[in-house]
């Protein structure tokens, strides 16, 4: 099958949407989890985060344009924080559902059932269902003006994760935490590990790693 | 497990690099293809693809620094096109192999054992063992002042895929093309679909899509 410009300028609105959103491959799937000045909690699944850096730690997510998002946006720029809690098969039902459009005054912690908790670094919520928590200041909301939708930066500040020390190779198997990865607008999945591979020279073969 | 700042900055770089890659969740699975405006080909495996919207269809992806990155942003740059083509696991050592530090003269084509194929709509080449295979007009390279890193975003101009027709609701079953998804620095998965969601509304709970 093949799409060029005219097929795909020519597919139905909604069509094009799924479609499109299937193209970048898997996708990451996290709860973003803010607080308004006032303190009103929300949360809200993205499946854009993306990492930008070790250091310093930062992550991004793409944020639809200010005039459809529902809160994230202006709460994370009011409080300077956010939170990303990674979505387990467990909990996807939930997790979903906080997409659906609910009032202002309503948080989406109660309307689908999962916990908010706290830390003492600062006020965005975490979600107390999710095994890999992370805990961002904004450090930049960036325009995208070709489509209106915001680059948010955050910094990691604080990371909450199952185990006792973290391995010397730095590597959390994400597998056995039931992350979940989503592929396009509403198709979610398993992951089960196929490899680790060894640092790539261009004058041997990769091997795949043992533990 | 919980680490705060003074954690995170004590890590050892390579266990703080290979940690804090493995927090945004799965990551996609991308080889890029480019072409400098001498001919010579160029392929990068990268991690960072992330759907920016469908209307323009745009994606982007992050760049390593100028200084850093071999090739790809300078050969996009001059040539205007890009594409990205989905790593599946027959192809999966191939595609690893092309993070190796080649020299400026040997294409990681010919170095890695894969197969340029090309489109009479623009320049770069298409990897001819990758199912899905999408291709880009350059639409912008913005730096990312906090890392200098680089924002490389495309507007989708071609999509080759399987399959005859689109399907009328627009979504393709990436495990079903076998893609791939990577977490961390050097974990490859397999994927396997859990289902798919109805669109979430705030007054009834999302209920599996049946096909």
């Amino acid at each position: 099958m093949l799409l060029q410009p005219d097929d795909i300028a020519q597919l139905p609105e909604r069509q094009r949407a799924a479609f499109i959103n299937c193209l970048s491959g898997f996708k990451s799937a996290n709860l973003v989890g803010t607080v308004s000045a006032s303190g009103q909690a929300n949360l809200a699944l993205v499946s854009s985060v993306v990492h930008l850096g070790a250091n310093p730690p930062l992550l991004a997510f793409i944020s639809r344009p200010p005039s459809v998002d529902r809160h994230t946006l202006e709460y994370l720029r009011d409080t300077g924080f956010f939170t990303l809690n990674h979505v387990h098969e467990d909990m996807l039902l939930a997790a979903h559902q906080t997409s659906a459009r609910y009032p202002r005054d309503v948080s989406e912690f109660d309307a689908v059932g999962l916990t908010p908790c706290f830390s003492a670094l600062h006020p965005a919520p975490y979600v107390e269902e999710s095994r890999l928590r992370i805990g961002l200041k904004v450090r930049d909301t960036r325009p995208i003006e070709l489509n209106n939708t915001v680059m948010v930066i955050g910094e990691i500040i604080e990371v909450q994760l199952p185990g006792e020390a973290l391995p010397d190779d730095g590597f959390i198997d994400l597998a056995r935490l039931d992350t979940m990865t989503i592929g396009g607008l509403d198709g979610y999945y398993r992951v089960m590990r196929a490899c680790r591979l060894s640092y790539a020279k261009p004058d041997r073969a990769a091997r795949e790693l043992e533990e």
